[in-house]
């Protein structure tokens, strides 16, 4: 059964030619939306849209039925209502399709009726060699095709991280959050009703995709869970699987049950399975995003031991606190690299970890103090605070508008062109570094706000992280070195 | 010494006449700095510039000497290098000066000689009656004198938290996070070296402040932790104080003996101290806006049992989680309840809290979904997820430049322009609905970012907090429920 499931899942991700059928000219019908947002997207297959009404969206004229497309279709994408669904297998049968995401509601999520007519469904699919996502989806994205068939108007950027959601809506906003903060994704399915094809179809899929180097669940519960455990034992120690389990409570198992029906199951059971699996537990939404997104872009440290470099005394001393308190071991600066320090830095700096650059404005200094740390083999890991958007983190860009003469606009474009050019240099640095010494380099720019992409210029923004506050850097790091520890334990 | 203590204060946050002693006509220097950030802010007072040399800042000439204004002068900022910051004194005293800030580093912070030095100029100062801020501080704000004398760029945004800050850079970055938040200061201050005024009486002050409503400190260690306790007890049944404690760590209380010279001291001991005098804790730096804001916001709630309503049911499921989790009563749904959203809802809504809205996109009944739960007596908090923003949250604003059609681009405007519309709509029927209920009502807006200060027309920003996603909004909900329980055992 696996190998077949394989190959209806490679159909679904690597669709050489794919139909949706609900194709519709109504600009408010997911059978326009869909169809539009694969267009925009630019799919490298062939697009063709199923209406036996006729008309055309941008120009691509409706197909009256399936059969009459003439060509081998791997991917049928259907829009029309519930009870219509079974009625068209035969027809996709008859155009060679492998696998048919049926978007539509009014299932087994719905109604007993909905449940019946959803048994039937399988069975016709089955009976026509018809592999079934959803029903109940929101949709799939695949980036090697730039293939975005989702209803929501999301942009996903291409990337390396594999996602399977139990959640349309969470699923879709976590891809537009990706997509704003410099996180890709390869694939992405909102698994539905899973009538059919199950999370282990996509986990084990996402396991021997060379796209694919992280792999992301959001979990409500799992149909399969034994053969979950048995894929994640395996993956592991190959490919990071981060796994956001919601409905852990009381409260959150009652609302999986009325969501997805699924059977939420005891938060110690799935605890259990987490770390036998060796999967790695998102506990905040947060953390699916900086989780994943980590692991694609840093390197595993070899050990707990962690220099903070920081601009300023305070945040140096918030750092400390959470980089001990997630259980990463603040080391003592050997003497050769407080030496070395003290030749960059004032008189008056730290002279211990963290160290604190006592807020030096020659953000050169800043990379100096860095590459130190870094290249110091009594060191794992560095966590460096506050020179990556350095403007952003005092509001420069803010001063539009207000009471202020010539030589005031200047002092602030010096600075903000000073601190951007700084900043940009010190990101590609880490980068260099992280690669030349398979050492993480966890950075936090602390801005008001995530970076603008409009401010990317040379900025490594697809090789580099940045945390915009030193909790959620401190959380990565210690993530980094459980999963190196993870590592070393299997390869002992 | 008390009394004497608040009319230095007084004098500090209320100046009517303020000098820069140090004033430079260098862009690069302190001493230019912090005299073209007040100018630009357009401070109400009058402001007068001190330097020997001459010179002038944007047009304002420099005074020979602080003898020479003529004027009695309340607030002194002094900008010169350490040892000759003593030397000053008499002038000051001589200009009626009540307080002066010292701005200027190199002294008890970085050695021996400067700790000495430090103690000579404090008695010099109160031989004179001046009484001191700093040394080795960025500076102070006062919204109602428009007044931001800082260092650092930020252009502090105007309203009702006081905030305390024993780190020049991290307060600073946190005013600048707040204002790009919609989070409003009353006054701020960077204790410094606390060489005289402290803690303690910046505490005082602030409880006495018409300007604020809530009380923000970031401390590292106290000088004076028996009279904070006092101070907080005494304040805290009438106005919320929120404390972030730095340095309760091994590796962190390292790092604030070497950047504040603190005590952190144990968290132990900080932990009590916190809770025997009704302080709230933010326990990461986030949580130091977030609760303050909401606390500013938001009125507090006779109890824990908290309605979910959410657009989609992963959101649903991941809130009931974590409000369950921070302690409060996810309660079930009264009959009249689900029978009136029975009105509104499609008939597979959950019937259930969390209310799951199932993504209809008629975000009216979004609206009036709150206004049933919120009017509803069995609940003394909603948490409200996915209604607000919601084009942010799908990345609508990110479609231009990828190719389609106008027919496209109309659909997305409609949609921009709709979900915009409905969005400032539902936001103020909170706030409103907060106003006549007194019931919090916390919304997500899990948006991929902050919103843009240019999405503001007509939105209540600041009235109104939005998080960015359901953990932040859980935290704060909790925190409320906290809040409400002390201040009612108060009363009994």
């Amino acid at each position: 059964m696996s190998e077949r499931n394989m190959d209806a899942v490679e159909a679904l991700f690597n669709p050489r030619r794919m139909a949706v059928v609900g194709a519709s000219t109504n600009i408010g019908k997911w059978g326009y939306i869909i169809p539009s947002n694969i267009l925009r997207e630019g799919y490298k297959g062939e697009l063709y849209l199923v209406n036996p009404k006729g008309g055309d969206i941008q120009g691509l004229p409706f197909h009256t039925s399936l059969a009459h497309i003439g060509k081998e279709i791997d991917l049928a994408m259907i829009t029309i209502p519930a009870e219509s669904v079974e009625g068209v297998m035969e027809d996709c049968a008859r155009a060679g399709v492998k696998v048919a995401i049926v978007i539509s509601g009014g299932f087994s999520e719905s109604s007993p009726e909905g449940r019946e007519m959803e048994k039937s469904l399988v069975e016709t699919a089955h009976a026509h060699g018809i592999r079934l996502v959803g029903p109940n989806t929101m949709g799939i994205t695949s980036a090697p095709w730039s293939l975005t068939a989702l209803m929501p108007p999301v942009r996903p950027r291409p990337g390396h991280v594999a996602f399977a959601a139990q959640s349309g809506n969470l699923g879709t906003q976590m891809l537009g959050w990706g997509s704003y903060r410099g996180i890709g994704f390869s694939r992405f399915v909102c698994i539905g009703n899973e009538c059919d094809l199950d999370f282990a179809d996509y986990l084990e899929y996402f396991a021997h995709d060379d796209q694919t180097e992280v792999i992301l669940l959001y979990v409500e519960g799992f149909k399969r869970p034994r053969r979950i455990l048995e894929l994640a034992e395996e993956i592991s120690p190959r490919k990071p699987i981060v796994i956001y389990k919601a409905g852990g409570t009381r409260a959150g198992s009652r609302a999986a049950a009325s969501h997805s029906a699924a059977m939420a199951g005891s938060r110690e059971i799935y605890g259990g399975m987490i770390r036998q699996g060796g999967m790695i537990e998102a506990r905040t939404t947060e953390e699916m995003l900086d989780f994943s997104d980590a692991l694609v872009k840093m390197p595993v440290p070899r050990g707990r031991r962690t220099a903070i470099l920081s601009w300023g005394g305070g945040w140096a001393v918030v750092a400390a606190d959470l980089c001990e308190r997630a259980g990463l071991d603040v080391a003592p600066l050997p003497d050769d690299v407080k030496r070395e320090l003290g030749t960059i830095l004032p008189s008056y700096w730290s002279k211990g970890n963290p160290v604190d650059m006592v807020g030096i404005l020659d953000l050169d200094a800043h990379t100096r103090c860095l590459e130190v740390l870094a290249t110091c083999p009594e060191y794992d890991t560095v966590v460096s605070l506050g020179t990556i958007n350095a403007s952003g983190a005092f509001g420069l860009k803010e001063a539009e508008g207000a009471k202020r003469d010539e030589k005031q606009k200047k002092l602030e474009n010096v600075q903000r062109m000073y601190v951007h050019d700084r900043s940009t240099r010190f990101a590609n640095r880490v980068v260099e570094l992280m690669h030349e010494l398979g050492k993480p380099i966890v950075t936090v720019g602390m801005p008001q706000r995530d970076m603008d992409s409009d401010d990317d210029s040379g900025f490594p923004r697809d090789k580099i992280s940045i945390y915009t506050n030193p909790e959620r850097a401190a959380r990565v790091a210690a993530m980094l070195a459980r999963r190196g520890e993870y590592l070393r334990s299997r390869e002992a």
